[in-house]
């Protein structure tokens, strides 16, 4: 059996108030319709094909290299229209599934459910008992439970409006049959649209016995018209993905705030303290604890690391047993030993710290090459730019770093060496000795302290 | 139609547990009583009476320029009681809306409503069903609906209490029946007050028909009693507030976590992320995107620019297409051009800072003036005061100050200059000049690193 | 009377996923045996003893020096094999009362309830209504009310499944009975196990009238088996705290967003805003104010400070009149006189800070003794750590530490000494003289900026 999946994307999303195209909105750091298109992909369909509306370039280029057609639908003419402009890209296949660029959640359990449905029978519809169907066409089934048809909101009667099982618009169909229906349906109503939902009436004018599956959940169904059903969404998901990583052994103090913006792999006896966020690719080892208003983004933390509240740490990676913060920023590029601690107040980037070494308090350290054993005293800066170039400092082993000293890059501190408080380093420092640059200290006697200046 | 408005601000608040005056407790940044003034004034009525009780002083000056009149209640004797030190007020009036000052989120269309109830009869009550009306009067109605009397929660039957219509107190009254009224009513109950809800069975019995009107939600007629219920209001008021600033085109990532305590407004497609407060008046740009933990107190951000993580910033003012923090404060008279970077542990204060100037780590910059092109290395400090007076620092464009340097002001730095690292700047530095101090490196090679003191 | 407590707390948790035993997971900061623990001394028992599993060292080494008997429970044999183990520690008492290591919110109050019910009768159970009782045993009563029996859902019919009232576990009984009780429960079924539940059968075979107690709320014998169940129990927990804390007058802008993990001792009229979290031993004087973001453990602030935003106190005491942060860190030893204003980037650790004293920006105050009056400038470090010992900073009363200063200990400050800008100083500073070191400042006019190197 071969698939083809169409992605209905062109909606315009008046209610988001957005320049952006509604399915380029993301949900959980990436957009909606990267979201559906992923629940495609894992159901290995034959062939994928994307229905946008005029932002196409845009919503082509945010997805980046999915493998998939893309199609446009020039005008706004309904759900039926923007599938025939697909029909021509799925003539070789044998069934048709229809999803939404705008309904991110659908999973790919509920999808094969739903192929399932339809292998017996040219259409299958996914249906869900709303709390609140208003607006949604109703499924009216015979006695014997067959589907009938579904009847829109505006025609529905007031028994009619009472059945809470709606059409979610999913559905999976009979590429020929599904072909000859399209080419049935009008637009002859209020809208002057051609309406998808149309299917279903033909199929069973046809004789047709119209399949039903359900979803797992409802927010696999839901929308996103504006940015409150987005916030919405948004919120789901964070909780679905708080309940996985709590059943596999992770500890949230606080699930309703903790948001995963990509994928978090965790080792067991994590513990994440509260207004955590994690975005892209985030590894944590056995026993890390992550205190409360941390930002992590695609970095590697080692067992049994501590990363102190307040921390923003963004392409790093951290050894075991380190310690790390309170504010704490590591940049790109930094690489954290084995039992480091990077303390208060300090920003790393592009550098490596070897194991044990320690940069406590208001520091920045660039360009860095520091080895193991390495006090850095507090207030040191690595000079690493000088306007116009960005040069490296490098720093031996067992060295120690008198509190605000500048090292002026390129420059070697030998291992062993010490550098006297205040210094300002331009040349290498021999290893083993004292190396300083100061001015003598002098006391002014005579000295008197300034006075209040008058306002003028 | 001449109205007045009197609003009851004399309870005592003893469930409050405070020193402050009930009605004196911010929700959202303003006092409760604040609130209420705001909805009477924006139905424009001729006068506004506000009855306080003794803390009336310390209520007054916290409520500043309010055209409003102040009558003291000095004996707590009941609702009525309250309304009746108001009547010499209001005698040249028409209608009298009564309003409570812990009753903070009623809203404006809800009073318009229920004054339009009582255009054609002299009383209209507003209404509400509660889900859980224990304590309050319910509205017996006859067969017709027409409104009989209110029964006290302590005089209703079992029958009359699975009445869920309850009296929320607020009312518009014909201002000569409601004297009348009043003067009528006595204290004879257990608490010995008069309260103001007889004035119903009075308008009732002297075969008068009253109005009623309802409230657009629940949260409009619920009253502080204690800080759980003002927490919750002031819940309930942040999520009103944040679904209307999605609705008008902000993403929030998480309306439960954003508080917004003032003004903000947004242009089109501004994300906010987890955390976030504002306070005061904030405005900010098309595309703007604020980072999680930031507070944002009184500012203007322009159009694009990124706010990262765990920002602080008050009295500032940010260009187009810069990026602020993460871990940046900026401190009021902050001038930042466009495209200037502000980045971690660096504060600023009654600075301009030129268009496309970096301060990226570890600097204060407090009364300065910097050109365009200007980079700040990282701990630089600008000494502005001297224990006594405040001085400034220029700084011209496309200078370079070394990391670590201290500026000690008044002082220029003409443009193009540069300042080496570690330099104490104390007089004027040339332009396209480096200036530095620096004492001389050098070694000690017979240095021995200090030995492990013992414990006495 | 004398009352035996056992707390059963040898169950693996498996679906903890995690090394640690489940009764040691904390909840609000405090292993869950620890809360049982405490409610078991609450209500003042002649003894308790706590029935572990193999990891028992590590669950005694946990809790500490808490007046209990320790007893194993070597194999995982059901509910009645682990309260038989601790019969032979409670033979010389009257009653026992059995507990859960992983019911961790049982109140003193419902359990003094439960006791008084077992004042007449030898056994008593505690019984709640769950509003989802699927896998609970139901209590089944006769016409009169009386208990019969409890049903195992497994044994249950339809009729008896829609029973509502539930066995929590929780029961007193006579001890003598219970010992023979115990003798008689078997282990004839699917688990193999003994089951404690097995009582109420006997007791009522046996013509006992089974008294029974209800507990306040659902939550207090909510139990733990996986990280979703302990992470809904720490908010409800949360959340019974912070409601707590407010009827008793603090301010709390997100209820849903506090954190107490130990104890909050709080005067009158403090607002704390959202976000905060409060470890261990945390005092607050009237009218503190705590900003958002901040993480305070064992520390004592001072009648109307101000904690501004994203601070971080640990082992502090902060004076009254205060202003702290934002971004400030004060760690173990810090004590600040009223006053005191500590701003951003600022890090104090052991140090004494007196009245009036300012460290406002980007500074380290390590091992320092302040006095009062001193203005500590920006950029100053104490550098109180050799690489191998720490020394001490004194800083006498009115000095003035210019900006970018550092401090080398052991060193002193004379009172009313003014250090320059950019100074090292090494060696006594005089009382009321100007103290500096530093190079004569000089500008290179033939100097050239660097060119962009080649990338080779």
């Amino acid at each position: 059996m071969k698939l083809g999946v169409v992605i209905l994307a062109a909606g315009l999303g008046k209610r988001m108030r957005s320049k952006r195209p509604k399915v380029l909105h993301p949900l959980a750091g990436r957009p909606l319709l990267g979201h559906v298109l992923e629940a495609a992909m894992a159901i290995k369909p034959t062939r994928i094909v994307v229905v946008h509306g005029h932002a196409g370039e845009q919503v082509r280029a945010a997805l980046g290299d999915v493998p998939c057609t893309w199609v446009e639908q020039a005008e706004q003419r309904g759900t039926a229209h923007a599938v025939m402009q697909a029909m021509p890209e799925l003539a070789d296949l044998d069934r048709v599934l229809v999803l939404y660029g705008d309904v991110p959640l659908i999973s790919p359990t509920t999808l094969e459910r739903l192929i399932a449905a339809a292998e017996t029978t040219p259409l299958a519809l996914l249906t869900a008992d709303l709390p609140d169907p208003t607006g949604y066409g109703r499924i009216l089934r015979d006695p014997t439970g067959r589907i009938e048809r579904i009847v829109e909101e505006r025609d529905a009667d007031a028994q009619q409006r009472r059945i809470r099982e709606s059409n979610t618009g999913f559905l999976v169909a009979d590429r020929a049959c599904l072909a000859d229906w399209l080419s049935r349906i009008d637009d002859d109503n209020a809208q002057g649209e051609y309406y998808l939902t149309d299917v279903t009436a033909l199929a069973a004018a046809d004789g047709i016995s119209v399949a039903s599956a359900r979803p797992d959940s409802l927010t696999e169904v839901s929308g996103v018209n504006d940015r409150v059903q987005l916030a919405a969404l948004e919120r789901a998901w964070q909780r679905h993905q708080a309940e996985q990583l709590m059943r596999a052994g992770v500890t949230l103090q606080d699930p309703t705030r903790f948001d995963l913006r990509g994928r978090l792999s965790a080792a067991s006896d994590c513990t994440i303290d509260v207004n955590v966020v994690i975005e892209g690719e985030v590894e944590i080892a056995e026993g890390v604890h992550i205190g409360p208003n941390c930002v992590l983004r695609d970095c590697a933390i080692g067992a049994n690391t501590e990363i102190l509240a307040n921390c923003v740490i963004e392409g790093a990676r951290v050894g075991a047993d380190a310690r790390i913060g309170p504010f704490a920023r590591l940049r790109p590029g930094s690489e954290l030993a084995d039992a480091t601690h990077v303390g208060n107040f300090v920003e790393t980037k592009n550098t490596r710290l070897g194991a044990g070494s320690k940069a406590n308090h208001l520091t920045y350290l660039g360009d860095a090459s520091i080895g193991a054993g390495v006090n850095i005293g507090a207030g040191t800066i690595t000079c690493n730019y000088d306007g116009v170039n960005k040069s490296r400092t490098e720093i031996g082993e067992g060295a120690f770093i008198g509190s605000n000293s500048a090292l002026v890059a390129p420059v070697t501190i030998g291992a062993g060496a010490t550098i006297g408080a205040g210094s300002v380093i331009t040349r290498h420092a021999p290893a083993e000795q004292l190396t300083l640059s100061r001015a003598r200290q002098h006391s002014i006697s005579s000295w008197q302290r300034p006075q209040k200046q008058q306002k003028s």
